[in-house]
């Protein structure tokens, strides 16, 4: 697998990192900028000058026979063209998160994969640490009970932000805080609810924004059948933290304190805390480490690998499908948050239609969105 | 200082062990209950049989001459009526939390006692762990930076909650699961707030009640001047938590596991998780670890022997003001929640009048209020 690099981002420098370690056969092959000396900076700081080809536009990436895929961490206004002609160049593609900045743009991204019939994955490192692995089949395994309730949390210091960071700019990354950390919450609770689209979402108060209107804080509860719910928090403007805990209707919690960035490269670990009886006895706290040979942005990118040995693929198709029911749970929060106080925002249902139908069927559904959003 | 028992709640059965472990002269002299048998089985179990006088009506516990103060553990919506009482008999009293049902008879509940110059403390058992002051100490310290963010969570099983329990009925404590637990999450966002008063909350999504409408499950969002904001997350539905996390603006989080039932008797302890530079690296973790060697509920009974000693003096206007404003937030909580979706609510402002005047002119003050309520 022949990767190509689209842009010289600060996240591309990690993945160029992660591609580099997974054993077997993926590697970069080509790096795009559109600025030959930030492309060959890039390259050498990741050790690839001289292996890499090194071109001045994204349009010349796409028209290289020198790859196979490319990797995008375009600012998310540029996605849906750029996946687009991504697609249409039969390249597979690996899109950073957040997907799109609406529901429409979101399906828009999905289609043009699906019709040209490439694979998509959206960057979200940690959905293939082992970790979580072991976290879903205890969860599913029934043991503890059913969950009932997840708190998500991921905030950072943003006086950490580099000045000019897209993630502060409302026409390249407008979803702010939540689409960048508050992404991996939402993600975090709709994998723990068997990736279940909540009935509705409620941002909650407190949320703070930059002058230009993108959020720098947030938080949303999503409310799933039964009365199930999920606290999502993100924020750029307090101590770092990156949290998950899972209550379920029995007597535990299952809970990781590095839930997003694991903190050791050897391994990543879980803890289920439970309590029988006295409440005013410690509760029995389980700690299970998973090994982690493989750093989860490496496991990533053999995920990515196997999708695009099988891009009609389920397991394609149900990554599309997670990536877009992601976004569509971040979108309805940030319309929720537009209004104060918060008003209440449904999820808008996935089209069965882009995950169901065949690669011509869906061109014909990919033009229709084309005049919508046009 | 003698204490009189006002019912044989299961709550109560805890303090009067509480009180037996308090180093010098506090101690239960009698136990009143409407039934002879339960008064005599309470006194049985906490090892006072032929220690305390038996009464069988809470009016004759509040005209023996036997008891300097009243414990008072009876359901939210008795309040009025027996702190009135009680006040006037010239007892002072430790008061179940919640106070009150609304923010009227909070008032009310607090000018009985300021008019009658007695001394008023609510039975917030954490308040009163010597942990906590350590906190209070490196809050303010201000190495840490500036608290911005509270996530404060109690919640547990409610399969527990024995049947018939007060906690589940509109007419005895109408506030469920807000009154009980949240009371703990509240006032403990407040003592990090400095007792600042939030000017608003929203209650959030995902509320869930009993048939009869009491809530057992709920959460809200408080919010503070600058942006700062308080989390607070109770239920009878899940699995047993506890837990307190701080974040400031700075690099740092203060967290407590085990924020409202400390897990040792011996000692509690609090996490400061602090991050330097490169996000990848672990956090650094110190704990701090207080010796208890007297538990916080016997705690508790030594400062309330302290504002008897003193009814009229600062520390007990300071305690009343805690308490009101404690039930000030809950209030705007479970008014916030009762729409749905949740409208934002003020808190109402406590009366200065309360604290600051004398107990001559409180008295007027009160008339008043009975008027309203009446």
């Amino acid at each position: 697998m022949r990767i190509g690099v689209m842009g010289a981002a600060r996240i591309a420098r990690k993945n160029a990192r992660a591609i580099a370690r997974v054993p077997g056969s993926v590697k970069v092959t080509a790096i795009a900028s559109r600025s030959g000396k930030k492309a060959a900076a890039f390259a050498s700081e990741v050790s690839l000058a001289g292996k890499a080809a090194l071109l001045d536009s994204y349009g010349a990436l796409l028209e290289s026979p020198l790859i196979d895929a490319v990797y995008m961490p375009l600012p998310t206004s540029m996605h849906t063209e750029w996946v687009s002609r991504a697609a249409a160049a039969g390249k597979h593609i690996l899109l950073e998160k957040p997907v799109a900045l609406d529901d429409v743009t979101t399906d828009e991204v999905v289609a043009s994969a699906r019709s040209a019939g490439v694979a998509l994955l959206d960057g979200t490192m940690f959905a293939h640490c082992l970790r979580w692995e072991a976290v879903d089949r205890v969860l599913r395994g029934g043991d503890l009970g059913r969950p009932r309730h997840v708190y998500a949390t991921f905030s950072f210091d943003g006086a950490g932000l580099p000045a000019g960071d897209v993630r502060t700019k409302p026409d390249l990354d407008g979803l702010g805080c939540l689409g960048d950390i508050g992404w991996y919450c939402v993600r975090a609770a709709l994998r723990v609810f068997a990736w279940e689209a909540p009935e509705r979402v409620l941002g909650h108060a407190g949320a703070l924004r930059f002058e230009n209107g993108v959020l720098r804080q947030c938080g949303a509860t999503l409310e799933f059948s039964d009365g199930r719910v999920a606290v999502v928090e993100c924020s750029f403007e307090r101590a770092f933290e990156q949290r998950v805990a899972v209550s379920t209707d029995g007597k535990a919690r299952l809970e990781m304190q590095d839930a997003f960035l694991p903190e050791s490269n050897q391994n990543a670990s879980f803890m289920v805390v439970s309590k029988d009886g006295d409440a005013l006895k410690p509760p029995r706290v389980r700690r299970t480490t998973v090994p982690t040979p493989v750093p989860q942005e490496s496991r990533m990118w053999q995920s990515f690998a196997r999708l695009c040995a099988e891009p009609k693929g389920a397991a394609s198709l149900e990554a599309m499908r997670q990536a877009a029911l992601t976004q569509r749970v971040v979108n309805a929060v940030a319309r929720s948050l537009k209004s104060t106080p918060p008003e209440p925002a449904r999820v808008r249902e996935l089209s069965p239609f882009l995950y169901e139908s065949s690669p011509d069927d869906v061109k014909g559904f990919l033009s229709d969105l084309n005049a919508v959003s046009a």
